[in-house]
């Protein structure tokens, strides 16, 4: 077999000198243009200059997580054309990346990144979400060619991913909204995926995706939730449940540090204890390891010296908000929320416990167990499940998306904030009736009959002993609705009837009738 | 002096006959005129026809509210002309007028309603919330002339009366948007009244209001809040606040009717008690009244025989919704917005009660008195209410307005559905620090030292003994959570950090810091 032509050319038989001079030539004029392109990498390994392949993807935004999943992305699928606004970050982007350079095409201009890609290209925009979502857009749209697709990977609210979704749509272009769950460590080596867009469109990547996820027994945690905004859907809804399962974990803490006057590391082993039965998770296991963990300066147990203000960007408030849209109640998630709120206020707190004096706290010996917490968090939950579950059932319906309830289950198996092992479970319960509350579930009311009475002692002795415990009482309080029958909300539309003559429903006949208190209604 | 021409036409001393036929022919002719105009109308007591004066406003929307308000507004102010979109609705509303028809001046289309008003005018919207009012704007819009308002006393959004005003400023009008609060009673005989918009157009109208206003010993209850929508804004908390007041009230009901096995008149007896108390308020005595009345047709109980299903109209979603956007924490009229929707969950609810059983609810004798839960009631009453003022506080920092807290707890006194004796010793605390948690000002932090006690024995109680408490619950843990210095938002925040590199301060020193988990976070 004749060898290929430029082989053929260095071919010893021939003018040697001369050809190897243009083979010096050329591979000099591939260095410069590839220089000038910023797509030239050297292979670290074997230290050979070598021109790197057209990337299978490119990726907009070099921030923690944008680095992070570029890198798995290297490591785990194909090669991948980088480009973030500050060229510098770039460069210090592809020279840290060691042997994984090789896989990646890192440009200086958006013209570059697109020549890069290998056409129909995809582009995953990891940059802050809001208007800057939308000027990236904005500038790859003369750029990119039909069936090129957009990718925003960043933590969109839904309602603008449904907006460019339409956008998209309008200019013939394909684009995808997906939710990306797994902090910095999870982007890196496995996060959660949650997808939303065209079918067609994910079906086209879904090989990538499901390369660099997190796996749960070998399943990937990546999954197309249904078209337009609903990955970020669920995304929000994700993030709205880590809030309240946060909060839930420190409230219990509080009960060990004020109530039983637990050191951090005990608390700490009390969790590492925990995440070995029905609680272990991730939120759990990390608690462990903070719990323990000593403030390398001081010695001290790095817990005690963190100041008590939490943070948050937002997407918890937008799961608050959106539930209220669709008058789904997640009063948990609502509690975690406004109690970072609080937590931001300290100077009023303070003030607070000056004026009130400090709340006793200290329980009595025996009032609680270690073993009742464990009950009272395995039942809170339950119920945050369960309300975080029926408002993405309320919003399928809503926004008329078929969203795979047990498929959302899988999916935060692994990778995700959120994963824990009880999610297997939920699956499996939804699986078996996705229209059911989860908490009337055989294996979760099962676990609710034998844990909820450890959750009401919990509350009140935390009511009792002025420890704060928002998220907990309130699930405790949505339980105690939602297994009720015969409410007291009769009384409430008297009171509405009566002022408001806005009428009533009888229990004994059909139709809407007002009180007796006639006009002076 | 000389009669008038028309009267001296009319003297005997002219020729009799054919003045009279000249003068039934006018009267005919003017009949005839107003009639088409539709401004005629009859004086009852007298029986003689008489043409109307010029109307001092106008009121597009005979609903409840808005046919209350213009017999308030004939009453109690200036002639009203009215314009309702079914003109057989305008005619039966004048007929039924009785001696106030002759201050009515019905009208069939809106130019008569223009015309029938003297300028410069203002004409008061009372129709639904939403698209309606922009139809109604827009069809004014050309009719009207310079220095002409209109005023929107619906219940909008405060989001579109800040559009709206943008709007009619960019048009040269005046607007205002004004929140009504009181019912349909109210409306008739005396709202609390919220007006928002330029300060001068409410200078001008703001005799008609305070004509119309319910008064608290004297003093009208009708208030200019600020500008564009800031009195639809203070009105929509005024609801949040009704819907946590209304159940509060309902969770103490559960616990005398279930856990303590009274009757409807038996709570109603309490109630009436307490309204002679601290818990003196509209909501307690219609509560009274409410249990205490029968069914005519059955003799039980009406509030026996009510369906325990509460609507609502969305307002109180409002206010949850803002207060996210604003990070300011309502929590119990978060937990009681939920409750509402749960109520109308009827049949999970069923479905829960038969999984899990009956909570066994009956409380033990002697667990709690009448006593404990007056006492919480009065606890969570002043910390829904610092929730709301604070949140109020939050959005005049936020919208740039300078809402007059005293103002607002003083315009609430009287008409309004929340209005109690309470209010007027809010006004005093807010009188003397606006910027201050309402809970920590003297007579309220005070009266939280004696009663807060009894909330926590409350919420002890119902917990232990499946009584759903959401919103005093809720309270209990907004004031435990505000009165401790130190909060265990530290693992929340270190959680944070672990998964997310997001830092955190310390308590020792200033700065950002991250904890020693380092790359595996």
């Amino acid at each position: 077999m004749a060898l290929p032509p430029h082989r053929a050319r260095a071919s010893p038989d021939g003018p040697a000198n001369s050809v190897r001079v243009k083979i010096a030539l050329f591979v000099f004029s591939v260095y410069r243009r590839h220089q000038a392109r910023g797509t030239v990498s050297v292979d670290k390994e074997s230290g050979i200059l070598t021109d790197a392949a057209k990337a299978g993807i490119g990726l907009i935004g070099l921030g923690t997580m944008g680095s992070n999943l570029a890198l798995n992305i290297a490591e785990n699928s194909v090669p991948v054309a980088i480009f973030n606004r500050t060229t510098e970050t770039t460069h210090e982007f592809a020279r840290a990346a060691g042997p994984l350079a090789k896989r990646i095409v890192a440009c200086e201009t958006l013209e570059q990144l697109v020549a890069a890609i290998e056409p129909p290209r995809a582009i995953i925009l990891m940059v802050p979400a809001g208007p800057v979502v939308d000027e990236q857009v904005a500038a790859l749209r003369p750029l990119i060619e039909d069936g090129d697709m957009i990718i925003d990977a960043g933590n969109a609210n839904f309602h603008d991913t449904n907006r460019r979704a339409v956008e998209a749509a309008t200019n013939g272009e394909l684009f995808l909204g997906i939710g990306v769950s797994g902090g910095a460590e999870g982007a890196r080596h496995g996060p959660s995926i949650m997808a939303g867009g065209p079918r067609e469109a994910w079906d086209r990547v879904a090989p990538i995706f499901e390369a660099i996820a997190a796996r749960y027994e070998g399943t990937p945690c990546a999954t197309w939730m249904g078209e337009g905004g609903a990955g970020h859907f669920v995304k929000t809804v994700h993030n709205g449940i880590e809030y309240a399962d946060m909060q839930m974990i420190a409230e219990v803490y509080g009960v060990m540090r004020d109530g039983m006057g637990m050191s951090a590391p005990q608390c700490g082993q009390v969790f590492a204890r925990w995440n070995e039965g029905l609680l272990k998770s991730y939120l759990v296991e990390i608690s462990a390891r903070i719990g323990e963990a000593s403030d390398p300066e001081t010695g001290n147990p790095v817990l005690d010296i963190i100041a008590d203000r939490a943070g948050q960007k937002g997407t918890g408030r937008w799961t608050a908000i959106e539930a209220q849209h669709l008058a789904a109640p997640v009063t948990a998630i609502e509690a975690a929320v406004a109690a970072r709120n609080m937590s931001a206020a300290s100077e009023v707190r303070a003030e607070g416990e000056r004026i009130f004096g400090a709340a006793p706290r200290v329980l009595e010996n025996g009032a609680l167990s270690i073993d009742d917490l464990e009950a009272a968090l395995i039942a809170g939950k339950i119920v945050c499940y369960a309300q975080g579950f029926t408002m993405i059932a309320r919003a399928s319906a809503e926004f008329g998306w078929a969203l795979p309830l047990p498929d959302i289950a899988r999916v935060w198996r692994a990778g995700c904030i959120i994963r824990s092992s009880m999610l297997n479970d939920m699956a499996t319960a939804l699986e078996a009736n996705p229209d059911r509350n989860l908490m009337f579930a055989d294996f979760f009311s099962y676990l609710l009959k034998a844990k909820h009475p450890a959750l009401r002692t919990t509350v009140a002795a935390a009511a009792q002993n002025g420890l704060p415990m928002p998220a907990l009482t309130a699930g405790l309080a949505y339980f105690d609705i939602m297994r009720t029958e015969r409410s007291t909300a009769n009384l409430i539309q008297a009171q509405r009837d009566f002022f408001g003559a806005h009428g009533f429903e009888r229990i004994d006949r059909p139709g809407q009738y007002h009180g007796p208190w006639g006009a002076s209604g």
